[in-house]
């Protein structure tokens, strides 16, 4: 049999805990509600217990190599610690791997949720044959990642990869990280969420402002519905985010030379609603894109296009995720997988 | 006697040629104007005269190991040639590389005049001690590289690091490459002049419209002396260059969180007039920048610095390059030392 890993995926909500076979199998998964009331302490806990559960499950099947776990916020991942996170407050600067390697006994790699999405993507899913790979994922917030030679790339500080705080309107909409105009702003379901009530505001989506009063919970999910019914003011709002996330492309891009974009989260669920939109932004910006990009299939040649041959055969490719919300998990599961 | 490498730096005006032992010792240095006019096989016979010339001299010295060979435009690294070019029109998809190789023979590399340039600061200049850099090169445009692990990164289409088309402005400046509001739209020797013409047309730059008048050769570096004589026209002129150098910087850091960003160029020597600007937007856009740089030394914290404790001991360094204009050339001289 197999040798297995424990892929651990926290979110705000969902706490959801895997066995998973080094090359790549689910045997099991756990989910658990996130009781972050109960502190952070009964949190981790409850994470120590299914891990617990699932290594004695599983303990014939194979060697268990470690668990990895993928939390949201600023992680400090050679020290194993939380930094800095909006979700979860009291876990400021808490030594969270070496807690549970002591209760544990077991080897265990703590990351960013978006690091370990990437490497769920770049392990099983979208991005599976390309060494050189992003990652977006559109939720709340818009989380990033670099994968360079088919490794997480870290950077100084281990940040590399914060394209939701990458400005694309420098005299834009204020964001809570201190600057204005950046990508999450436009590209997030909050983003999507704010420019719908502004609309509101503005007296000039009349059926935004019916839906919106009809519908306590008025999500971006909601005001997808309603573009893909034909609403021109929601279809403009995700005008707008295919807009930044192809002004947001065309600088990742023009930087990188990736090849491969992968687009996930929630919200990658609209993407009828905004891809379109963004190729045609990121085909007009990206001299780097139109050097390297997929003939565009409406045979329009614009700005950059129009500038630039498409000399090479290699082709830089945008995509959407393929493991869904899976992709922390299988890619936490990685982390003790690939050390 | 050590080893050594020729290296050569093809400007538009300039065409400079090294030899350079293996450890970066300077032996002996050509210069010769470029006679594009003649045709790409009068200056490359010209070139290879002088390759031979120095090898010939040097042959007691040590073993010849090859010569590198920076040039404008872009190159397909692997393949040796030439793609594009707005300096060399009769260059384009030129094998550059197998036709020195066969003159010489002997090992022939061809790169970008900015992967040159970063290759040589790194080596040899401001970022010898770092293994994760890039290079922002301030002329006529703005030429950009990335180094990882020491190495030149390249990118899918070997065009990584084009930062003087990043946008930086979604709706400003057409640019030549198609999109609006390219970085070196703002932060170049051309927008310098650019910006100095479009505020004397205003009418409301008295003096600059002066010194125009009187300068036939209005330059970067006339409206930089006016900025530094006192002239708030000139000085506006820098402030926004160096918004845009800021605006530009939050993008990279905030993406690639590398450990020294080294700005060189021309247009390097107005660091006192377009600096301190450049750094406050850094400061108050990057919460990547904001978490790992050096402390304020006016003790301000506004926007992402207000935001974020700088809880790394790790800095982000932003610095001039130190090789001036000696740079590609030390850098084209690596490449074959790197292989």
């Amino acid at each position: 049999m197999p040798d297995y890993a424990i892929g651990v995926d926290m979110g705000g909500t969902n706490l959801r805990i895997a066995a998973i076979t080094t090359e790549g199998k689910l045997l099991e998964k756990i989910t658990l509600g996130v009781k972050l009331a109960l502190g952070r302490d009964y949190v981790i806990g409850e994470m120590c217990d299914a891990i617990h559960r699932l290594t004695e499950q599983y303990r014939e099947s194979g060697n268990f190599v470690g668990a990895g776990i993928g939390v949201p916020g600023i992680i400090d991942v050679e020290a194993g610690m939380m930094r800095k996170s909006a979700n979860l407050p009291g876990w400021t600067d808490y030594p969270v791997r070496d807690v549970i390697e002591r209760r544990l006994g077991a080897r265990i790699f703590l990351d960013n949720d978006a690091n370990v999405a990437a490497l769920g993507e770049k392990w099983l899913g979208a991005a599976r044959d390309v060494d050189n790979m992003a990652m977006l994922t559109l939720g709340t917030g818009i989380g990033g990642a670099i994968v360079l030679g088919g490794k997480l790339f870290y950077g100084l500080s281990g940040m590399a990869g914060e394209f939701g705080h990458v400005t694309i309107e420098p005299n834009g909409v204020p964001c809570g990280c201190g600057n204005h105009g950046c990508a999450e702003r436009y590209a997030s379901a909050t983003a999507v969420v704010r420019m719908a009530r502004e609309a509101i505001d503005s007296g000039l989506a009349p059926e935004l402002a019916k839906a919106a009063s009809s519908d306590p919970e008025f999500s971006a999910k909601a005001i997808y519905n309603l573009a893909i019914q034909g609403n021109p003011d929601a279809q403009r709002i995700f005008q707008r985010f295919g807009q930044a996330l192809g002004i947001l492309h065309s600088e990742l891009v023009n930087i990188l030379d990736l090849d491969m974009f992968v687009i996930g989260g929630g919200v990658v669920s609209a993407w009828d609603a905004f891809a379109p939109k963004m190729f045609s932004e990121l085909r007009e910006r990206s001299l780097v894109y139109a050097a390297s990009a997929p003939e565009d299939p409406t045979g329009k040649k614009e700005g950059a296009s129009a500038q630039i041959a498409n000399y090479t055969r290699r082709k830089t490719i945008i995509t959407q995720a393929l493991l869904g919300s899976d992709a922390g998990l299988y890619g936490a599961a990685k982390l003790p997988v690939s050390q």
